[in-house]
């Protein structure tokens, strides 16, 4: 059960972050391996890759609460990329976004702009 | 225009919370009823009603956000209630929730899942 | 130099919040008393006393911060009564909470309005 | 292996939150049972039973989080408690919420220190 | 209406960001015009340029809500540099961000400063 | 007694963050020094140096706390420190952060094992 756990999360997390994932379980790797651990099977393998929600949906409303949080800017990019990853469109990440001016002010939309702004960048300059 | 931005937030808010939506209007009335007149004209009439993003997204994402935030248990119901009012299930609503585990600890989700049964539950027992 | 600390933070404390206070010292007398002193001594002796900014402006800042974090609505409600212990109008206690909703969204701003409102009302009812 | 990790969340779960823990389970049974199983195998199994730190500082550093963040008084009260199950004076719980006025501000360190006085005067009634 | 609120907005925004919230707009023209519209017309034309209150106070209670929330640091800097322009003084922004020693914790007191301290720099630096 | 204060306010200072601390003052000194004060005098001579809890879990709920809240990066690195100074293994400051997992979400924890990798490297060059 536990490589059911590791494999499905390992899936769902190549599907949304693909390779930059990878940066995280070298960093974590001499220093809390086991934090990269949980993140494929718990974070990923018992909740993010559930079926009770479509893998875009997820997404957004973690794009939400990243944005609404304000706290962790790399994890918010991280997964404005994940969003679009899983076919999300710009255009969706943009509103999620802009919502969260209403229910957590101003601050929190324009920086989650910023960021998706950084990444829809990044992504346009490889293509 | 303004008369727009009143209607077409008004539509959005009762299509989400319908009457309950009312009390919000008589509690603000005598002591700050321009706050009543921006959550229709600028959070649902400016934004919560763009095309850009359908109705079940918009309030998955809002309950995502609230969950997080952890602050505001009667918008977070309101929301849940807003959910379901605009066709998603409760098994989606709970999806939402559970994820916020991952992004912002077992306390936002375990709160979210009794915001979400005080709703469901008050729900039922009007049918 | 500790007597003067408590000294100032006394008349500091009674002016702002009167009677109200002597609550918390009650509360806190058995358990942890030394946070009792430290609010007299510290917060209302060093901080709250100063003389660079007038009393008014310091209520109206710390309704401000306290409608943002929207955490404590118990310290909420003791500094919109301070606010109005020391001059302030109600408008402006209002129009302090509103701007949050810029600053720190909707829910933010209605529960702050809804504290005001609970303590102009406590106050009315006394006249 | 999820037999083990179950078994070992339960074991602490037990020694940590004792009986009132049956309660969440019961509240979660109809509506999210998985985070139920998460709670115990993932939180308490993978997590809080680690060996690399004793049992009375980890519940230590939870109260200290738990004030900080402020926003899940429930939360707090059942890890002041068990805090106490495990060995914590009330003294120490009430020297790491009085360290959060440093850090988290007064607000926070009043409001754990009433929620200390709460579940200590629960416990002190059953003697 | 739609013009009123804008010109009163822009006239706003300037006396309190200057040419500064320029560069605003620009970061956001081809990603997300309408949340520079609605810092315009909502935040500014609609909030922040009500009469209830002077400017000075509008921008010292707002520097107080973010030194308090700490995670919008580009957004304090504004605000700091907001409330000079409006006419506060320099030892009237410290003593609003001291303050929040109090509400917030000395980490935000402390970060509040650091901002403070390099509005300031690069305002002298100007002249 | 004030004099009593800040000599056991600094001592613990030194003990703690060591010459570190001391930019902190050279920081305030021109613009806010009464912080900096306030930091020897309140947090670590009233607060910190209190006798009812060992240095070493002093350190740790702190950050436990800081990397709960995800607010204050440079605070956080410097509690790390500070643990390692008072004696506690990296391991152990590993294991608190790995708990915030839980209470705080999975960003929290990742954000402070970076913020640990960070502090561990800086001082494995010294040496």
């Amino acid at each position: 059960m536990e490589n059911q756990r590791h494999e499905r999360g390992w899936d769902a997390l190549m599907q949304i972050n693909g390779p930059a994932a990878e940066r995280l379980f070298e960093e974590l790797a001499d220093i809390a391996p086991d934090l990269g651990r949980w993140v494929v099977e718990f974070a990923f393998g018992d909740v993010v890759s559930r079926p009770g929600l479509d893998p875009r949906t997820r997404e957004l409303v973690t794009v939400a609460a990243l944005t609404a949080q304000g706290q962790w800017p790399a994890e918010l990019r991280a997964h404005i990329a994940g969003a679009l990853n899983v076919g999300c469109t710009p255009q969706e990440v943009v509103e999620v976004i802009l919502q969260m001016a209403v229910y957590a002010g101003f601050p929190a939309a324009i920086n989650g702009i910023r960021a998706a702004k950084e990444v829809f960048a990044a992504r346009d300059s490889k293509t």
